[in-house]
């Protein structure tokens, strides 16, 4: 799988996959783009920070045995360029989180710069934490992992007693214990190093 | 576009992705896979059907047309990358018809194989074309597109109101003007070299 992951990020950072500050690379060597440099708006504070690994040491560990059922169907190929295309998703969604705390600064600076003057992680997480935004989610992600993994069909608008591909209080179960903490420890990170 | 399509074509030949008979690549001079050979079960004759090159031209020229607007983002490496993820799709999509067809074959075996003699390439897609399923499947892209073209929230599960990313309409009039004719065109040329 490292094998795919690395190949594909040196194709995409050949077309400036990376200079994008949405996007983060698993891989650290990677060639330079031959496209020209874009001129971003950057509408962030630059910074390094980048959890993939721990991202990657998750979803191996934790998310993957949640997932899969035992056993060897030989797919090793088309699942591991599976497992490429989750964690590139993955990784872009939980460093969104950059972008979610610059916001959260700019609405309310005074009290994150005292809490970041102070150093105070733990603080810092607490008011980035919305519990009633995370319940929201946590809603919707049911819903649409209920819509998405089952067949649409105009015979069967009601489908009640369709089985789904994969249990929607799953993906809920992993936005719940993996993706919302670490989005949050991106965020702090964020905060952080973003300084005032 | 071709050198992203071709990058990934390589990476994905070395995990053996074109030795399964679902898949078909833009590009002959592919390495060999690094992983041993699967012993698949083959369930279908082997041919050497490939229309990709079809499919790449009116990828380009009929469906983006129909489906971007005017202009210029500069988002050349992103679009580069959903244009390979998306030609992969409409290839595998279409060259399902040898499925299709070996399907249709078995169920009439007779028929075929006199139509198959005659070479009556006019007569077997008339033969294989089955205007009902047509229409079914047309509304199914409708909804499909419908359904996830849109955002779904647990505050608008009426969601007449909504946007939609691209209109349903235009992505049933690809399938009815493109995907289900290219698909068509495997099936004929399919059961012509599959022989009786």
């Amino acid at each position: 799988m490292d094998y795919l992951l690395r190949g594909t990020e040196v194709l995409h950072a050949t077309v400036r996959r990376y200079t994008s500050p949405d996007e983060h690379p698993f891989f650290k060597d990677l060639p330079a783009p031959i496209l020209p440099a874009e001129a971003y708006d950057y509408p962030i504070k630059k910074t390094d920070i980048n959890i993939n690994n721990h991202i990657k040491e998750i979803y191996i560990n934790k998310i993957l045995s949640a997932m899969c059922v035992e056993g060897d169907d030989g797919q090793y190929g088309s699942s591991a360029l599976c497992d490429v295309a989750a964690l590139q998703a993955l990784s872009k969604r939980i460093h969104y989180g950059k972008f979610v705390a610059e916001s959260k600064f700019l609405s309310d600076k005074e009290a994150y710069i005292s809490l970041i003057k102070a150093k105070d992680k733990a603080a810092i997480r607490e008011k980035i934490t919305n519990k009633s935004v995370e319940e929201r989610l946590i809603k919707r992600v049911v819903l649409k992992a209920a819509a998405y993994g089952k067949e649409i069909d105009h015979t069967a608008l009601d489908q009640e007693n369709q089985k789904q591909k994969i249990s929607p209080q799953l993906v809920a179960d992993i936005y719940e214990k993996w993706l919302i903490p670490l989005t949050k420890d991106v965020e702090v990170d964020y905060l952080f190093v973003r300084g005032c």
